[in-house]
């Protein structure tokens, strides 16, 4: 797990966590370039309530701030400016993060344990509906965490659960593809998976595992009204054996064509999004 | 478009590859490692049938050949083997190829024209079936064309219809997260995409577009049962506005979190899963 402040860029990512964790957020950087709209203003009105300090800076450092934190490994490019003067500059993926003109620097995410994360789920329970929780069994792709933290947020599921060894961490790689979501989704760490998914059931969730399986059901035909924990393996291994055991029930995606498998936070998107369809 | 011979890697893609397009198999590496199954003995059989042949052939040549096609941007890392040697090889991703031990040099894909793939998708009318295909305006990524490929092929619909200019192409990244599919999957290159659209609905298919709006429908609540073209944005950008005007009806998924998107592979996976689930 990295420590220490860390950057998180873009109007969405920037507002979402002024208006959920403002007492993590250090100062805003703002580029001179950026024309000012409502979400600019919701994000600087919040920050004069706070008394957190907005600095506008050349684009320059921004960007640099950017590549600081999620150095791409792709080649440069060289791109022309309005006075024709070139410059060679870092491509980034269409998927990664823009910082859009605007950037906040912000206190690391506390991780959560189990207990506490199951206390969200009880807050959940309370409002009269189900909880639903991720669990992660080996993904230990920064990308893919990253792309499964943004899936977990649009789900709008209460959080994750992930081992403490053998998993991704967040590392700059995965800010690169969760859009903000690495500070907006509640991850407890655990020491043994199949201690964590004990607890699980005593508090009342269903342990659904992901698996290509012949005897596994195919995933919409499947009730999840009811408190669910999905479990998802790595590509690779799918679940290990004794996470597989454990689970009550297994669900699958039909493949059609000749691939086995999909990716696993593209799997990971088609689950949950499901999962909390009539939610 | 990349041109020349290039390589399929792993034991499922080389199988689909073979069954499907023996036509297109120069020839197959096998590592002195692998221990036959079931798999390798179905290639070998399609291989000896097609006279194509099959070499077996050091680890550390297929190791070259992965890298030669997708070459890792990641950083190297020591491994050390049973002997205690240290070794520095590159980094892979957890969802990227895998040789497995086998590796198949193939001719290049035969890209379609548009009239082709509706020719395909008139055979899968013969059949009573609706015929699906997704139209993708600006992905240029090629890290989401390959999941994206991935994803089509393991929902089984006819084919992808790209523009000409301002589209992926079938780099080296992309093969990194097609798992195979960019050898499976038809692909129809197209010069204008809002003419392509306006050929689908002459053909008889309903253009579903899909745009985080308000007045977008809940891609659950949609009625599938037609033949679709589903349409992509880019991340970043969405729709162009020629091609959303061009949709017949708009579809979103519901985000419960605080980001506005999903990866677009992920979001393609969630709404063509949901198109084909009662096919």
């Amino acid at each position: 797990m990295s420590s220490g402040a860390r950057y998180v860029f873009g109007k969405n990512s920037v507002k979402a966590l002024i208006e959920t964790h403002p007492e993590r957020v250090f100062k805003i950087f703002i580029a001179e370039f950026l024309k000012p709209d409502k979400r600019i203003q919701a994000i600087r009105d919040i920050a004069s309530e706070r008394g957190i300090s907005v600095q506008v800076v050349p684009r320059a450092k921004l960007d640099q701030m950017l590549h600081q934190q999620a150095p791409s490994p792709k080649a440069q490019v060289t791109t022309v400016n309005a006075l024709g003067e070139k410059t060679k500059v870092q491509a980034l993926d269409e998927d990664s993060m823009n910082h859009q003109g605007i950037v906040a620097s912000v206190a690391p995410k506390a991780l959560l344990d189990l207990s506490a994360l199951l206390k969200i789920c009880d807050g959940k329970k309370a409002e009269g509906k189900h909880p639903r929780l991720l669990v992660l069994d080996g993904v230990t792709d920064a990308r893919n965490f990253g792309a499964i933290l943004r899936v977990a947020d649009a789900t709008g599921i209460e959080g994750i659960v992930i081992p403490k060894h053998h998993s991704a961490g967040f590392g700059p790689g995965v800010s690169k593809t969760a859009s903000g979501a690495e500070e907006t989704v509640n991850v407890a760490v655990v020491s043994n998976l199949n201690q964590a998914i004990a607890k699980l059931k005593d508090a009342g969730f269903w342990i659904a595992g992901a698996a290509n399986e012949e005897r596994a059901v195919a995933y919409y035909k499947q009730d999840f009204q009811m408190p669910v924990a999905l479990v998802m393996g790595s590509e690779g291994e799918g679940l290990s054996s004794l996470v597989q055991k454990n689970c009550d029930f297994l669900i699958k995606i039909p493949m059609h064509g000749t691939v086995d498998s999909l990716n696993v936070a593209a799997a990971t998107a088609v689950l949950l999004f499901e999962i909390v369809k009539n939610s």
